[in-house]
């Protein structure tokens, strides 16, 4: 992936384009500051380091994303300008996700934000050309994978997978907890990105071409959507060992 | 020449210079935390950006340095084995510099953890060889300087800077408090950074030779050191445009 800026700069771009950049930036910053700010009370040294290292990546890759369309490069100011439309966006799901509990913390995270770069993900298959695929290509970088894991790309950080798998392992009490916690944040994070697509009409007309990009009639692009997000959902619980 | 057991690969470096590098990478870790925890709650997108930005800028510095002596690379496990002796260090400092009002938070990051990277950067000048010199040109990366500020390089992060003097510049009530805050977060920072030396009798040997090597007698490496520190706080400061 090209990180120089584009040529044309922002102007010479769709406004979806930019609307789909600035909410996988904001979902991204959002997950930054969501694992820092367990990776700040985790149990011992090696999860704190582990989790800071995963609000890194996601810093890492939201960078990667605003350069891709940004003239002046991702400086604070550029990125908060295609941020700013989506500030607050995510202010219901946070309220209607907070847990006491610290690994319920980290599945928030996990599934939640996961949720919404998948849908990213999907709706960068609706930007043509290069940068579509580049966007497609920051979107899914996984982090640190190894092994089986590295075949099954999901939407969410790997060392932060393996935290949580790790802990859930240990203890069949905490995996059956945080399997329910995840069927509520999975709905939450649904709904919050349906709703997304209500409020912001270029990214509903994306998932539309988008769906019609994968063969579907781009009046079911929503069915499409939660289908596939939903399938999405399933392989990263299976990857946490938790049942979906 | 005493060896540390600690990290695979690493045993042909001395325990000075792991123990240094794991209280560098703490504090990086440390002005992580503090940073994210400060851009989660941050008054406006721009400025949750430049602090996630300083944040990351902190936890890049501390994975080169990890990378410097580690065999196995920057891995969570090989950073915490480096820091854990350090586990808990800055507590004292983190209980008696809590602030409930938000521009203290940022300034204590500024100025607390600025101090103690400038201690490591002191240290590292009594490491002989190119060792010596990578962890001090790691330690004293500034992140995004531009113009005059570029020529006054102090131990804290350029971008976190600029939010605090942007916000000071604005309202000299403000200025003035964090004036008096931060006389008060750099002696909790220097009795911090001198007491970790009498804890840590690797460390109190490192700065002799630091001394040793700046022309100073050994003997005096303590006061060598606080006058040091305090000039570069004096200098970080002025690059606030705050009163010392």
């Amino acid at each position: 992936v090209s990180t120089s800026p584009r040529a044309g700069g922002v102007d010479s771009l769709p406004a979806a384009v930019l609307d789909l950049v600035g909410l996988a930036a904001y979902v991204e910053l959002a997950e930054f500051g969501l694992l820092a700010a367990r990776s700040v009370d985790a149990p011992d040294l090696a999860t704190r380091q582990a989790l800071a290292d995963g609000a890194d990546r996601a810093l890492a890759r939201q960078g990667a994303l605003v350069a891709l369309v940004s003239a002046e490069g991702a400086t604070p100011d550029a990125t908060a300008g295609l941020m700013a439309p989506f500030d607050g966006a995510l202010a219901e799901f946070d309220t209607r996700t907070r847990s006491t509990d610290w690994a319920e913390g980290v599945l928030t995270g996990i599934v939640g934000h996961g949720v919404l770069q998948d849908l990213c993900r999907a709706l960068a298959t609706g930007v043509p050309g290069s940068l579509g695929k580049d966007l497609g290509e920051v979107l899914g970088r996984p982090g640190p994978v190894t092994g089986r894991a590295a075949r099954t790309r999901v939407g969410a950080d790997a060392g932060t997978i393996a935290v949580v798998t790790r802990l859930a392992g240990a203890d069949d009490v905490l995996a059956s907890r945080l399997a329910l916690w995840g069927r509520r944040v999975v709905g939450e994070a649904l709904r919050t990105g349906t709703s997304l697509l209500d409020s912001r009409p270029s990214l509903g007309t994306l998932a539309g071409d988008a769906a019609r990009e994968s063969g579907t009639d781009p009046g079911a692009a929503r069915s499409w959507l939660v289908t596939r997000l939903t399938g999405e959902h399933t392989r990263r619980m299976d990857r946490l060992r938790l049942a979906a």
